[in-house]
C-alpha cells in the first residue's frame, strides 16, 4: 500500500459528488473539487475561492464564490470508455485521471501550486489509436452555484490568452479566470461566455496549460511549475508528518487528513480562516464554525504556529461582528457568530433546517443560543498561547477578546433569587439535537473558563453528577432512555432531521455528537481517567455520531482510559471521513455535503493527543501514550514555545526530543 | 323564536358527534350526550360521570368513566324514517326526539333530574300505524371509551329491575346502571352484558323508565320526577337569567350557554370542579384547566357563590398535587397542574400533540412551562373574595394557597447579574402557539399579582411597550409579521397543529388566542380604554382564535373602547360555540371534541362585564354599559357580598338595584 496515493478505478458519474470531495486539491487560496475535466456544473465542478464572499440575487446571506472553470477539457469522437482511473498523490497534491477510450488514451494531471497561490497547472496527454481525435479545452463559464448565480457582467476573450471575467453580484468583486498553453490551437470555440481551444490530434499529444485565477496570465510549463510546488509540500510535511509504523492503512488515512488540512490552510490573505467544509464548495455559506478553534487549531498550533496565530487573529479582527451580534440580542461584550463570514459577521440564519414533510423552513436555535461559541474562542486563544508562548497575542487583541467574551457571558447569565451562582439557561450545546436546554455542562464550563481568564470571580453552576456520570444538561437524565436503534426505527423519512421539537431524538437521551465527552477532553486535568471511562461508557451508546466532530472526542476519551481498541475505529472514521464518504449529506431538505476538515483535524488530535497522549503538564509537554495494537511506533514533530521538538513513541518507551 | 328551545330537523347520523354536544343534558352529577336512544358506542353515546376518574389498562393517566347506557331504546320492524326532529328544552333540560317511521311514530323524552342527582327519567311513546311494532329498551353495556375499556368484571341482572354493574380497572370503583319501568315487558333479551326489555306493541303505548346510576333503583313515573326537577331549574334561572330585550337570537344563545353551565355545575360531591369539556366525554382526560378559574368563576361567583367557593376549595384541597408538581421540577411552593384531575393531581403529559405527518407524539410544554396557572388560582380566589366578601376563605386555605403560589414564583424566577427585577423565562403564555418564551406579559403580571397578594415585595419585569402596544413576550415584535391568511396557506395538512417548533405560527406573530387581550381584561384598572383599543387593533388581526377562550376576551376588550359592534360577533361565537359546532375537533392527530364550558362562561362575562360593563370600582359594583345596537335593554340578577342585586340597563340609563 502506498500511503501517499488515493486511487479509484472505474468510471461512475453517480460518484461525482463524493469524488469531488475525495479528490479535492487546493493551496489555501483556492480549492478545486476532484471532478473530471469533462464535467460541468451539474456534477458540482468548482474552483472555490478562499475568503471571497458575496450575495447572489435575492439572497439574504453571503456565500463563497466559485470561479469559471479553466480546467475544462474533453475529447470528441473517442468512442466509449474502456477503462478509467482517478488518482490523487496526497504527498504533492497532484490529481490525475487516466481514461482508455475506444479510440484514444487520455491522461490529465493537475495541481494547484503551493508556491504560486493563484496558479493551477494542467497537463493533458492524448494518444489517438486509429482515428483523429478532437480535444476541446478552455474555460467553462457556467459556474456551479447552490443558491443562484454570483457572477454578473461576464465576458470572455480568446487568443493567446483565454479569459473569462466577471464581477460579483453584490459587492462587484472582480473575478477572472485566465488560461495559457504551450501549443497553438486549431480553432477557438465559444458557447455563451465559455471559451475553448480546439485541437485536432492525430499523433500522441502533450499540452501544458496554466490557469490563473484573479491574476495576470502566466506563461510556463507543467514541469517548471511542479518543482517549487513540490518543494513547498516537502517543507509542510517535514514540519507536520506523523509517522506511523506497523499500520499502513492508519498511515494513509492520517496522511490523507493532513493533506486536506494543508490544502485549505489560509496561508494567503489576511483576516481569513477555514470554512467548515474547507474549500469544497458553498455549503454552510462558506462559514467558519467552532470547528476551526477546537478541532483544527491543535494541528496548526503544533505544526505551523504562524498560521494558528492567523486563525486567532481572524477572530480578533472579527470582534466587531461579535459585538454587533451581542448587541442585537441585548447583551454586552462579544457574542461570536455561529457561522462566521468575511469580517466576522454572522452568516447563520434562524432557519437551518427544512422539514422533509412540509418542505417548510424550521426555526432552529443554533444562531442565537449556541453560546459556547464565545468561550471556544477564548479556549483556542489560551491553548495557543500556552503551546507557543506567544504572550504578545494577549496584548495584540487576545485580552480584549477574552474580556469581551466574559462580558457577554456575564450579561447572558441568570441567577436564582438570593443565589450567587450563574446559570446559563436556554442554550444549545454541542449536541444540537437538544435545543434550548439549561446549564449544558460544556457551555457552563466554557463560560466559567472565559470568566476565569478575564479575571472575573463568579461561580457558574456545576453539572449534576450521578454515580460519576455528568448530566449533559438539567433534566437530561429524565429524558426517555432508549436505544439508538429504536430511535432510528421511529424515523419516517430517510432525510429526516433528528433534532427540533418534532424530531426523534429531542425527547430522548440520544445525542447527536460528543458533548460531555468534549468537555472531559478539553479539560483533561479536571477529570480522572475513571471519570472519563464512566462517561464514555454511558454516553457513547447514546450518541448517533451525526456530526463529523463526534468520533474524535470519543477516540480521545477512550485513550484516556487505556482502550486504544475502542479509540481505533473512531480514529479511522475521523481520518477517512472524506475518503470513505457516506457521511450525512442532508439536514432535512438542506444539502450539507462537502469535505470535513474538523474530522481531519480530529484525526490529527487522536494520533498526537490520543495515541501519543501529548499534553501540557504544567508548562511542559508530556506523553501518555496509548498505542493501538496495530501501531508499533509513532513519531511526530511539533513546535513548543518556538522550539521544534519530536515525539518518539514505541510500545516500550517514549520520549520528546528537542 | 322560542329562546328556550333548540330544534334540529332531519335524521343525519353524520351529525351524531356534534349533536351529542349540542343536545347534552346534565345535572352536575352526570352528563348525558345528546345522542339518539338507538345509538351505540360508535356514535359516542355516553353517560359521563362527574369526578369519577380511573385508568384504563395500559394507560398512564386517569380519565372520566362512562356508565352503561340505561337509556337505550329502539324499534324493530318500523320501516324507514319519514321525518325526524331532535329538540332540547333548555329551560328545564328536557331532551326530546320525535321520529315518524313508515310503520310507527316514536317520541322519547328524557331529563337528568336536577332534584335527584343519580336519576334519569325517560318516557317512550310508540304509536304503531298498521302493523305490530317491537320496542327493545334497556341497558347497553358496550360503553364508549376513547382510550380503552375502564369497566371490568361486568355483570348484568334482569327482572323487575335491570342492572348492569362493574368496577373500574385501576381503583375498583363500583359503577352501576339500574333501570325500572312502569309496564311489564314481554320478554328479556341479553347480548353480552347488555340487557333489554322487549315489548310487542299493537296499540299506542307509553312507557316510563327510571334509570339510576350508582344508586338503588327508583320506582316512579316520568310526571312525578318532572315536578321537583322543574322547580330546581326555576330557582337556578331566577338567580341567574340575563334578560335581553330586542335580540331573540342573543337571548337564546346566552340562555343556551348558561344552560350548559348549570348542567355541569358540580353541586354534588366534594372536592370536584368542572372539566374543560364539561360532562361531554373523556377528552382532555376530564381534567380541570384554568378555564374554570378565569372563564367560569365569574358566572358562579355572581349567581351561585356557594358553588364558586366549592370550585376554589377544589384547588385548596388540591394543594398537595401542586406541591408535588413544584417539587418534581425542583421548585418551592405550589405549581398547580395544567390539567387537574381528582385530588388535584397533574393529568397533563409531556406529549400533547400527535404530529400528523409522522404520527409521533410531539414534546409540548403545556405541563411544565405554562406557569401562569398558579397565578390564575390566586386571581380567582381574590376576585371571589372581593365580590362575595367571603373573607373567611382566606383563613380556610386561601392564604395558604396564595403564599404557596408566591413561593413557587419566587423559586421559578431569575434575575440578571446585579439586577433585582424578577424575570420569568422559558414559559408558555395563554397563546400556546409560542412555547418557551421569556417574560410573557400575562404570565409576569399573574406572578406579580400573586407576589403582591402574598405580601412579598418584588419587582417583576414589565412588558416592553411600543407605541402603546404591549409586547406579548420578549422578542415577539421581531417575529415575522404576516397575515393570518398567508400563515394558513402554509398548512400542508388539514389537521396540522399550528404551534410547536415546526408549526406555521411558531416563527410568526400569529397567535392562537387572546393573550395580551386577556391581560388587559383581567386587570381593567391598569389599562386605559385607549390602551385596550390600541392593543385590540394590533392583536385581533393576528389572532387565529384557535381556542374557545379567545372570543370572550376580544369581545370584552371591544366593549372597553365602545365598539359593541366589534364585540357582538365574538359574543355570538362564544355563546353559540356548542350550538353551531364547527370548532376544532383535532389538535394534530389528537381528538379534542366536546362541549366548551369556557366559551359559555365567556358569553356570560361578555353579557354582564362587557355589554353591562359590570365591575368593581373600589368596593362597589358599577356599570359601564356598551350595548350592541340590537339590544335595547339588559337585566340580570347577581350577588354582591351576600346581597342579591339586579342590574338594569337600557340605552338611556342604567342602575343597580339592591
Amino acid at each position: 500500500m502506498n500511503p501517499w496515493q488515493i486511487v479509484r478505478e472505474g468510471y461512475n458519474p453517480a460518484e461525482a459528488a463524493d469524488n469531488g470531495n475525495r479528490f479535492l486539491i487546493g493551496n489555501g487560496f483556492m480549492g478545486i473539487r476532484g471532478t473530471l475535466e469533462e464535467y460541468r456544473l451539474e456534477n458540482q465542478v468548482a474552483i472555490n475561492l478562499a475568503g471571497v464572499y458575496d450575495r447572489a440575487k435575492n439572497q439574504t446571506w453571503r456565500e463563497p464564490v466559485n470561479a469559471p472553470n479553466g480546467l475544462y477539457a474533453s475529447l470528441e469522437n473517442v468512442g466509449n470508455i474502456i477503462s478509467h482511473t482517478q488518482a490523487l498523490d496526497i504527498r504533492y497534491g497532484i490529481h490525475t485521471r487516466e481514461t482508455m477510450y475506444t479510440h484514444a488514451f487520455l491522461k490529465i494531471s493537475r495541481f494547484a501550486s503551493m508556491a504560486e497561490p493563484n496558479v493551477i497547472y494542467q497537463q493533458i496527454i492524448v494518444e489517438p489509436k486509429n482515428s483523429p481525435i478532437t480535444l476541446v479545452c478552455g474555460i467553462d463559464a457556467d459556474v456551479w452555484d447552490i443558491n443562484g448565480p454570483h457572477l454578473m457582467d461576464m465576458h470572455s476573450e480568446g487568443g493567446e490568452v483565454l479569459k473569462v471575467s466577471a464581477t460579483t453580484y453584490e459587492q462587484n468583486i472582480p473575478i477572472s479566470t485566465s488560461e495559457t498553453c504551450n501549443k497553438p490551437h486549431d480553432e477557438l470555440r465559444t458557447m455563451g461566455h465559455s471559451i475553448y481551444r480546439v485541437f485536432h490530434i492525430k499523433e500522441p499529444f502533450v499540452l501544458d496549460r496554466v490557469i490563473t485565477i484573479n491574476a495576470a496570465p502566466v506563461f510556463s510549463t507543467y514541469e517548471s511549475g511542479l518543482k517549487p510546488h513540490k518543494n513547498t509540500w516537502e517543507t509542510l510535511w517535514k514540519n507536520s508528518q506523523v509517522k506511523i509504523i506497523g499500520d499502513e492503512n492508519a498511515q494513509l488515512s492520517l496522511n490523507y487528513s493532513m493533506y486536506h488540512l494543508h490544502c485549505i490552510a489560509p496561508r494567503h490573505g489576511d483576516n481569513v480562516s477555514i470554512a467548515a467544509r474547507g474549500l469544497s464548495g458553498q455549503v454552510y455559506k462558506g462559514a467558519v464554525f467552532w470547528d476551526t478553534e477546537i478541532f483544527l487549531m491543535p494541528f496548526f498550533t503544533l505544526t505551523e504556529p504562524a498560521l494558528a496565530r492567523k486563525l486567532i487573529h481572524y477572530r480578533i479582527h472579527g470582534l466587531a461582528g461579535a459585538y454587533a451580534k451581542a448587541k442585537e440580542y441585548g447583551f454586552d461584550g462579544a457574542f461570536f457568530p455561529w457561522e462566521s463570514q468575511d469580517g466576522g459577521t454572522e452568516g447563520c440564519t434562524d432557519f437551518n433546517i427544512v422539514d422533509v414533510f412540509t418542505n417548510r423552513p424550521v426555526r432552529t436555535f443554533f444562531r442565537d443560543k449556541q453560546i459556547h461559541i464565545s468561550g471556544d474562542m477564548v479556549y483556542a486563544l489560551c491553548q495557543y498561547m500556552d503551546w507557543t508562548g506567544d504572550e504578545k497575542l494577549w496584548q495584540d487583541g487576545g485580552r480584549t477578546l477574552t474580556e469581551a467574551c466574559a462580558k457577554f457571558y456575564l450579561s447572558r447569565a441568570y441567577q436564582r433569587v438570593h443565589r450567587d451562582t450563574l446559570e446559563f439557561t436556554d442554550v444549545v450545546g454541542p449536541d444540537e439535537y437538544h435545543e434550548r436546554v439549561d446549564n449544558n455542562a460544556f457551555t457552563n464550563r466554557m463560560a466559567a473558563y472565559t470568566l476565569e481568564k478575564a479575571g472575573m470571580k463568579h461561580t457558574v453552576r456545576k453539572p449534576r453528577i450521578n454515580n460519576g456520570i455528568i448530566e449533559q444538561f438539567d433534566g437530561y437524565f429524565a429524558l426517555e432512555d432508549i436505544s439508538l436503534d429504536i430511535v432510528r426505527s421511529r424515523l419516517k423519512h430517510p432525510k429526516e432531521y433528528w433534532g427540533t421539537q418534532s424530531g426523534v431524538a429531542f425527547a430522548t437521551q440520544i445525542i447527536k455528537q460528543a458533548d460531555v465527552m468534549a468537555l472531559v477532553n478539553l479539560f483533561p486535568s479536571e477529570f480522572s481517567d475513571e471519570d472519563v471511562k464512566k462517561n464514555w461508557l454511558y454516553y457513547e451508546p447514546r450518541t448517533e455520531h451525526g456530526s463529523s466532530l463526534s468520533a474524535c472526542m470519543y477516540a480521545l476519551g477512550a485513550c484516556r482510559f487505556g482502550r486504544a481498541d475502542l479509540a481505533y475505529p473512531f480514529f479511522l472514521k475521523s481520518a477517512r471521513a472524506d475518503l470513505d464518504g457516506g457521511g450525512k449529506s442532508w439536514a432535512g431538505n438542506v444539502y450539507i455535503g462537502g469535505t470535513h476538515p474538523a474530522a481531519a483535524g480530529g484525526a490529527y488530535m487522536i494520533a498526537t493527543q490520543g495515541f501519543g497522549g501529548l499534553r501540557l503538564n504544567g508548562n511542559q509537554p508530556q506523553l501518555n501514550p496509548c498505542l493501538p495494537e496495530s501501531i508499533t511506533a509513532l513519531t511526530f514533530p511539533f513546535m513548543f514555545q518556538g522550539k521544534p521538538m519530536e515525539a518518539h513513541i514505541t510500545r516500550e518507551k517514549h520520549s520528546i526530543i528537542s
